[in-house]
């Protein structure tokens, strides 16, 4: 099989199919070997299609990380969703109306939030507490257990919503490079969720769940002890910004953006891609003295791409430019017209922008798959309501 | 006339209507008054809505950056559009397409890319050739005018297109500090620009047009002395970006992304907002010791917003995470639930994740104004074939 690239005239997102079911499979196997549940976070690809690939192997429980994917991913008919994100409470209405229909999970990590929680919504919710075991952006300190104690008393204490345990996120592992780093984050702040569970366990608060689950950790760890679900969410595609963690290999990258080259300037070794910041989104690899990385750069290649081509990569980012610094070799043979792959820098807001993905199987069934975006959903909705 | 910001439950961009406008209606002034056009970009708000308030103030022609956004805006009634990106030829069906209706105009820079319009649109195109005076991201030097020559003998030699003239973009600016760096950046480009014109009428060759249009020369300047057309685009909203360069005043801002603060950390002066990377971007004002700014904050106010609150920012954006660093005034003002608005680093970037704009005035009818954005247009088409 193979694509058919001649189709291919502007930005377009290609996934290889294959990679990322092989990347669900091995997450699938392990969390079953290490006896947690998977419960895979649904904002890296937001396509009820994709999210089909999960069910057929079992999963029945996802993540999502607003109130819109949720509505987007019961539609599909999803039954048991978690809204990793802190609830926001000016959204009840939604949440009570999804509430009444599955069973929902929501995150918080105050009383102030429960409060209005309680005043607002009526339906029964999950009610995690978010701890934060080291990463810094949300969460309670896992070092002030008298106040996590507090709220889950108060979770916990009567009332129509269920406390349904502890949530960490140990985005502290992206600051970590190799193995091993990302394994020492990952056991310190598996260590202190289990020593949070312990101090509840000990007042008489029951601690049911332990989640957890960035994508490194997930992707270099076996042992997960304590924790009952995992909930990454990149590892169906990967991206640089893993390979550049350790947490994959290159040939596990499953999307990468097609670009027609529009300008060449051999004199300094530089391309113009169609293909900017709309595109790709503006993360970067930060290298050495200063000089930033927004992607790699490999051919089209039958149904995918080939290795990714050494010394070439996307130096800056336009609204629309991409600017290529590219080898010798890369020169020589690229002309204005063509398509080079960029393997994304941040394959989460690549797919969030590009909002569908094209494969070699779609294109044989004469469609792309269209990732049914919560935003572009929501749009459609209000549009179908006028 | 006030906004019911009841309304507003999740992240939601809005609009100063009268902001923009009156910051279309200083452009629309000064161009008349330095007796060139004014052919604004339309990337920045993408919306046929908003394209309408030009119109409304005398402007007929538009420049985009993409195949897509042109066709848009040529359903939407433009006539006479410039597609101030390398041309890109894979697209030529399209090109086609619209060459055959409006009066269409593109960009190159090599011969190769010429050969390749000629072979394959057939329906007559301005051709612009891009002059690289300074930016160093696309265009041919300045200062190799006989290859400048060269092209120019070869597009107006015969064929159906037409020599346009030399188009600069002197992004360049956006390094510079202040009006006085901005005016040295703009008139040197554009003294560049002028000599090119004379080699070229020297040597037998018309030039018709000198296109210039960064934001931040197109604002600071008075003098376009041998430019004929004018392009700038954010200038309609400005932004946080443009203010650091010293090209608007805050007050020239005008829209900003009202989010929901979700969480609360009094102890380290910290809040978790709804909005993040897949609403604002990820551009962000460098700050000492490697601090990053991704938006400042204000109240909601009426119709819009206060004027942003000193020493509050975001400091770090995950895909819905906005982290906030908050005076210890705002942290006792704001509860869990309320509405902060971020005035944005790029606005061009915001408007094009958020894909629409809400203002009073489209309250009071109603109706949100929707951004028939490109990406979004397209995918709907794709839908309405199946």
């Amino acid at each position: 099989m193979q694509l058919d690239w001649k189709q291919i005239c502007s930005p377009t997102l290609i996934l290889d199919e294959e990679i990322a079911k092989a990347n669900i499979a091995a997450m699938v196997q392990k969390s079953a070997r290490a006896g947690v549940s998977f419960r895979p976070h649904f904002k890296t690809h937001q396509s009820a299609e994709i999210g089909e690939w999960f069910r057929e192997m079992g999963v029945n429980k996802i993540t999502v990380s607003s109130v819109g994917m949720a509505e987007y991913f019961v539609q599909a008919g999803w039954q048991d969703i978690f809204i990793a994100f802190p609830v926001n409470l000016r959204e009840h209405q939604r949440l009570n109306g999804m509430a009444a229909q599955v069973s929902l999970a929501v995150l918080l990590d105050s009383e102030e939030a429960m409060n209005g929680l309680s005043e607002k919504v009526f339906h029964r919710l999950s009610v995690w507490i978010e701890i934060d075991s080291g990463n810094g952006r949300s969460g309670m300190p896992w070092d002030n257990p008298r106040d996590i104690l507090k709220l889950a008393r108060r979770i916990s204490g009567g009332g129509v919503h269920h406390f349904a345990g502890l949530m960490g996120h140990a985005g502290n592992t992206y600051a970590a490079r190799g193995k091993s780093e990302v394994l020492a984050v990952h056991e310190e702040s598996l260590e202190k969720m289990r020593s949070v569970r312990h101090l509840l366990n000990q007042e008489g608060v029951e601690v049911h769940g332990i989640s957890i689950g960035d994508t490194p950790s997930c992707s270099l760890a076996d042992d997960f002890s304590g924790a009952t679900e995992l909930r990454p969410g990149n590892l169906v595609f990967y991206d640089l910004m893993q390979q550049n963690i350790g947490a994959c290999e290159e040939a596990q990258i499953g999307i990468a953006l097609a670009c027609p080259v529009v300008a060449k300037y051999p004199e300094r070794g530089e391309l113009i891609l169609h293909g900017g910041a709309v595109h790709l989104g503006k993360d970067f690899l930060q290298g050495s003295e200063g000089k930033r990385n927004f992607g790699h750069l490999a051919w089209p290649d039958g149904i995918g791409w080939s290795k990714s081509e050494p010394n070439c990569s996307l130096i800056s980012l336009s609204q629309e430019h991409g600017v290529a610094k590219v080898s010798p070799t890369m020169m020589q043979k690229v002309n204005i017209g063509d398509l080079l792959l960029v393997l994304p820098v941040h394959s989460c807001l690549t797919a969030d922008l590009m909002g569908e993905f094209t494969s070699a199987a779609s294109m044989a069934r004469g469609t792309p798959i269209h990732s049914m975006r919560t935003r572009i959903a929501g749009y459609l909705n209000e549009i179908a309501r006028k």
